[in-house]
């Protein structure tokens, strides 16, 4: 990449609020990277507000309302986030006990909260239903038994969702339709198990059954293999209506009514590299939508409220790391080929999935213009271990040095959610910037903090 | 595995003291672990003390000396730890400031205390510099400089081994002696990095050159890298000598005194699973030092003193990781084979070493005898994550179910190290038991101890 381009922040990958001044320091939300480090150093995490919220809007508007729109906690969480997501109207999936208690201690209503997980503990299901979460995602026989229980020692009715294998794998542009079941979540739709839990939470007086879910994998960019799982979810649905619904209090269409959510996961894709197209979310979910009502039509059953679990998609891009570089060092890799390895001070601890996934990122210096020709570089953390590689391969200019800020875009999913205290490091602060200001979402971990567990 | 051999604790992967009663609980040194689930709950790590101390002595009586080992705190380090090693004699490597503040925090001598990394900041190299850290491993030339100005800044000699890439891959029982030499740690030797280093070291007034150091790679279970690793650090060793001993104010000989150790850094190998064999430190440490000998008698120098950083070897099978069952699930692999997963109540948040690395692991029931005939299972975490995966493949007993506390040994490195709160998980407790008696190490983090850094 030559210097011209490496100065320039591809607008699809970075928060849309990113700018670069023109002595070269790079802005978000009108503040400036290198001011953010001087106040709360090195590396940092720097979230885009407004990026986070317009892709909460953007999503609601094209799945045709905010409650449609799951925000997944897990991609990150934070009282601040949840209440983001909370102003914007979408609703909220959570995976643990601790995402349900962060969500209920930010007032996030529960009525909008899912609750997922392929081994909910006791107390995660008793605090869904005790706390009136909106559905409960349910995703094997014991837990059918285990949250029934629950809702009965409450004396409550749970409405829940059951989770269906379609049989589906989608990652990026393909899809496999035949994928083997080989996974923990959900109750298979081929060997008829999805069949026999739906029956079964129908004939539950403490469960109610509104719909049924399904996910079939992460970064997707169109919509096949969510309509090709929707079709066979719907078939399934289909089946409990001839089934079940002469029993229903209500007849059929009575039942038709109740399950009227087909929720199909998340994993809408965005881009991390110049290269890459980030999903049209709008394009999709039209595209998604009218095959759903395709599929419903063909079957005869009502059109249901497709709802959707995008995290990566909302939370994704609206973050960027901002590290400083360290030592560089050039490593013979040939005898007469070179590279340059930029050592900066976090590393695995704050980003463990190039590590994790093999996933790639870029990085641009953000304290200044650089001009350098390209050399082939990588971008390593401060961790003892040589695996702790940030960004494996890329043509970087060759002025880069100590001091320098570089900063990651499209960090803000999976990196602080699973960030580690590995060599002792402490966790990055977030700070948030909007309209100009400042402010810290989160403070930087001490050591103070790394002893406090200790006992003794 | 049939259930009789799943009843046994192989006492080459799990910690010494680890016993399983008449009625099938297992105590770790006189601790049933069942009772530690009750009192600190689910999942949990127990660390065996004795078991701990006792691999520091034998790695101390291998080596010649405690002082010659040090334990790389990057595997587990907290303030009871490091008085572990302390009151065994051993040094201490640290790889951050953080690791080097624990270490001061407990009391641990400084001069017992080297220095590691590849990017150390600035605020580190003073650190040990004013604490009197025993040596700093220089990795850089940029930290050859940043170094000197410490010790000059502060009037003080900082004495310092140079880290040399011999060009040696070690893994297993393999090595590559022609490994290339990609990677962020040390000087290169072939390149003559290494060489021009250590001469500036010797001409810098405010370092004091005390040796060579080189690192080949982890989980080694022979003497061959490590031995030829040596050779050709001694050549660099020799050459040195040869160029800068008529210079030295006490001649060759005197250059020779100071330049004594010889660090061949870490990767002692240890078993995860039955089927290994963990490596026999006495036999290679006693092959190695011969080899090294052979090897500086040959090249005409003094034998060197033979210093060794194992991590993983101390740390390691110390400690076994306790979880309950949850859910369990049989999955449809192919139309006629059945797999069931085993969910666990942890999962990735701690122990990320089988997604990150492919590690394989082995479990046991530790709350009671089994006797189920075996089937394919997989043991899976609770986390909303399809790879959140512990043990990928294994014959487990089929009667394993809800409640059965399932422990899987050999967790003492790089689990707690590299733990993250994904999903809003808090860490597990680390439990230290000895002679009976159990003692929270670290305490399970709660929801609290998550929201505490939030600032709003």
């Amino acid at each position: 990449m030559d210097a011209d381009r490496f100065n320039e922040l591809p607008s699809h990958v970075w928060p849309a609020h990113a700018r670069r001044q023109e002595d070269g320091v790079v802005t978000i939300a009108g503040v400036p990277l290198p001011e953010i480090v001087e106040e709360y150093g090195s590396p940092a995490f720097v979230i885009d507000e407004a990026d986070f919220r317009s892709r909460c809007r953007s999503m609601a508007e094209a799945f045709g309302g905010p409650g449609n729109v799951h925000y997944a906690a897990k991609a990150f969480l934070t009282r601040a986030v949840a209440r983001w997501v909370d102003e914007e109207g979408l609703s909220l999936d959570v995976a643990s006990e601790n995402e349900l208690r962060i969500a209920l201690a930010a007032g996030f209503p529960a009525g909008r909260i899912a609750a997922h997980g392929n081994n909910k503990s006791e107390g995660f299901l008793r605090l869904c239903v005790d706390g009136g979460v909106g559905h409960v995602v349910l995703d094997s026989f014991q837990e059918i038994e285990r949250l029934a229980r629950a809702a009965a020692d409450a004396g409550a009715i749970q409405p829940v969702l059951v989770r269906v294998k379609p049989g589906i794998e989608a990652h990026t542009h393909e899809f496999i339709a035949t994928a083997h079941e080989d996974q923990k979540f959900g109750f298979s739709l081929a060997s008829g198990s999805a069949l026999r839990a739906a029956r079964l939470v129908l004939e539950s007086p403490h469960l109610r059954l509104v719909g049924l879910h399904c996910h079939v994998g992460s970064q997707v960019f169109d919509a096949e293999g969510f309509s090709l799982a929707a079709e066979r979810v719907l078939g399934l649905l289909g089946e409990l209506l001839r089934e079940c619904g002469p029993r229903h209090p209500e007849g059929p269409e009575g039942l038709a009514r109740q399950l009227s959510t087909l929720d199909l996961g998340g994993g809408y894709g965005i881009a991390y590299l110049d290269e890459e197209s980030p999903l049209d979310v709008a394009a999709v979910a039209a595209d998604l939508l009218a095959k759903v009502r395709g599929h419903a039509e063909e079957l005869g059953l009502p059109a249901p409220t497709v709802t959707v679990e995008p995290g990566r998609a909302i939370a994704g891009p609206s973050t960027v790391t901002v590290y400083t570089v360290g030592t560089v060092k050039d490593v013979h890799v040939e005898d007469d080929r070179l590279r340059r390895y930029l050592s900066v001070d976090g590393g695995m601890s704050d980003n463990i999935r190039p590590a994790l996934y093999g996933a790639r990122y870029e990085a641009r210096v953000v304290s200044r213009f650089v001009d350098g020709a390209p050399v082939d570089s990588r971008v390593v953390g401060s961790h003892c271990e040589s695996g702790d590689i940030l960004i494996d391969s890329a043509r970087l200019p060759d002025d880069i040095g100590a001091g320098d800020l570089l900063a990651i875009p499209a960090t803000g999913a999976y990196c602080y959610a699973m960030s580690s205290r590995y060599n002792a490091f402490g966790r990055p602060p977030v700070i948030a910037v909007s309209s100009g200001k400042a402010s810290v979402m989160l403070r930087r971990e001490t050591v103070e903090d790394l002893l406090a567990l200790e006992q003794d």
